[in-house]
């Protein structure tokens, strides 16, 4: 069983009814639902409102995979609770950034670089497939398109992924890693470009099969009860 | 030109009677005496005791590449420093972090994750080259040897490096990827591990060999003059 | 279910009753029986002596990982089968390639490099997880002890791996990447050192999680049905 | 002093009045002009009508960073000289395989894969950098332009690059990882994709700038004398 948490600020949909009118669930309502239909995962959700933004020290111990979209709150998300997710992937949680979340202070807590880039409303996206033996990339086509999403390109200031599973071609003219992994501590991140709030993302097929994939990508392989610390070996291994 | 600081905190040397008996003029007196041999590079020093620990946002913006060692001090450096030269690598600065600046509050800026290694004082090390197409192994042996060091010891917890120029063998049993280089944003990263204070580590030529070919390395390719921000593309690049 | 196939030339289990000893049905018959006790396995194995070495096309066809050792007959295998199995690799299928296997033909097609090394008989090994995140890794202690293993040293001539899940330390003094990742065309290689034929590493459990986590690791994600080819956009897919 | 070897088939030049009228000293030739003008480079060049390609043996050890253009008769071109070459950079010399070498026999050696792609004459190229600290990017801006180029695309069958300078988009839709490096041996590699023999590409500042960067970042850190060879160790390095 593996247990996904979706954080979603939840703001954009609450106070912008064109964004309730794509999500009337909000975008975690949408990312559960189609969650759901799959074997092995329990499934949970919070938001930028609740207490904690619904992401306790007991929610993340009990979560092997969050998925995260932010953008409205970002400077408003709580340091503590940034820091603390920061901490739980190095102990193991998977983590899928979405869109706008590369930006969050979580990400650039990971990350360490400044996570800027270009962008514009309104492009049109074809993603391809740049690493087709990943898991991330199963049961997709070569390459997919989003007719309408937010243009995000480079340079984009990310350290240099292990993986780069999807690049992307936007008809503004520019180009974007778009669905990225990383390794930090014991904990798996991927970062996925798709998901401006305006548009219908994540009632993509396509990218609906992204997503899951990476939750069973991201599911830790092992988990670490408290943080690492430095260690003073004190009886050598040898003589 | 290269401009290279030299930042070392000079708190055991001067408080450590055994330490400064192997490095009267400090560490950092030490690693300027070997890099003035060479050619084009242009070296000034600071230490922990100076005002902002020497390291002000004018001496960073004329500094192409940074030695750095520090250990004592690593709690008390100033968290307004640690950001700023984080900001300096973004922009381009080189950075050499030496030994036990590993667990500084710079590093962990910049890799994310929680720096925590195996350690023991008193081992004795064998540095062997992983990566001999790169300029940081030029004119060095296949392996060379350290008759004492302090042992680190995997799991080392950063990212993974872009390359592993040398890797150590320990006798006592444990190994450690002792030359890392990273990438982050403008600046490039290498993280070497000898050096502990009580070994008159920087006295060996290899070592010294090292830190000269690191210093040509790290050298910037391109210097931003302000921090990176994201970018609204107005107009776009096509139609 | 996982098709897997397990090569093993059986010469010196055929020749050496001291490695018969060790090894009465062979290593492959080993590295099956281990392989059996798990799920959605189907296990068949190949040896030097079968025509086409036990490896035609209909095989390969049919296999999902392949499991390789080879030493004596390097020299001898077959050019075409060699090549065979470099094709099948591209489209898609695994390969664990054991010990001496990565001087083998296949590996060198795959590689591209000249896979030297220093060896020497009769050593003794400890093998640490350098990549804690990695499926590969999965519950297996920190590090690890093989009592007697030939060693293997650096440098290993072999392109930058993926990952270094396992870094081993040698008690005669050398350092070696033990267990390589790397992606070729659709397919995923681990290359894995330890299995000298004179000592039981086979029978070693921890050894034998290696090796199971490996095989689903290697399972394809996809796989090609025929060799890929350059192919002409006739119709551009703008405009 | 690098000494530097062009080869280019110089067969379009001389059989297609129209490429000739581009390229009137041939590809060859233009690129050795505009290398003439930095310090530090002496220049030959070789053509595939020249015994042995005018790559014998002594020219490879007498060449630290070797560019190949290749197309036409990349089928025709000798298994012996493509093997010279691949040995030779293995043993540390610079290769920068132009285009449509992505084809030859010596990269299809090194790279171990199908070298596969998509491709169009007569699209519109524009290359982005993302890899800004990397040496080939030094002085280039951040993306730029080719009015008219021939389209590759991905999925581009390479190993994981070390680094993907430049990334670049197409008008016809397409995105292509433009120029990667490699490590083989002691040899470093740059790929880079422009150069159809129909476009003035060759002429371009931006292009002659990535070419110029190249040379000196693909000179050799090291270089063997003698093809490596598995060694083994008689003495243990340890008692």
């Amino acid at each position: 069983m593996i247990r996904v948490t979706i954080f979603n600020e939840n703001i954009h949909e609450t106070r912008q009814p064109e964004v309730r009118a794509i999500y009337p669930e909000g975008m975690h309502g949408c990312i559960k639902k189609f969650l759901e239909k799959q074997d092995g995962l329990e499934i949970r959700t919070a938001t930028f409102e609740e207490p904690e933004h619904g992401l306790t020290q007991e929610v993340l111990d009990n979560t092997d995979v969050l998925i995260y979209w932010s953008h409205w709150m970002q400077d408003e998300f709580s340091d503590v609770v940034a820091e603390r997710i920061h901490q739980a992937v190095l102990k193991g949680m998977g983590l899928i950034a979405l869109h706008s979340a590369h930006f969050s202070k979580t990400m650039k807590l990971l990350m360490g670089t400044s996570m800027t880039l270009r962008w514009r409303h309104g492009d049109r996206e074809r993603l391809f497939i740049t690493s087709p033996s990943h898991p991330i990339s199963a049961g997709l086509p070569e390459f997919f398109e989003l007719p309408i999403e937010e243009m995000y390109g480079e340079f984009f200031d990310i350290p240099k992924p292990d993986d780069v599973v999807f690049t992307g071609w936007f008809a503004g003219g520019e180009v974007f890693r778009s669905g990225c992994t990383f390794q930090r501590g014991r904990g798996k991140i991927f970062y996925f470009q798709p998901g401006h709030e305006q548009y219908p993302i994540y009632h993509d097929e396509n990218i609906q099969k992204v997503i899951t994939n990476a939750v069973y990508w991201c599911a830790p392989v092992r988990k670490l009860q408290t943080n690492p610390e430095c260690t003073e070996v004190k009886a050598p291994l040898e003589g």
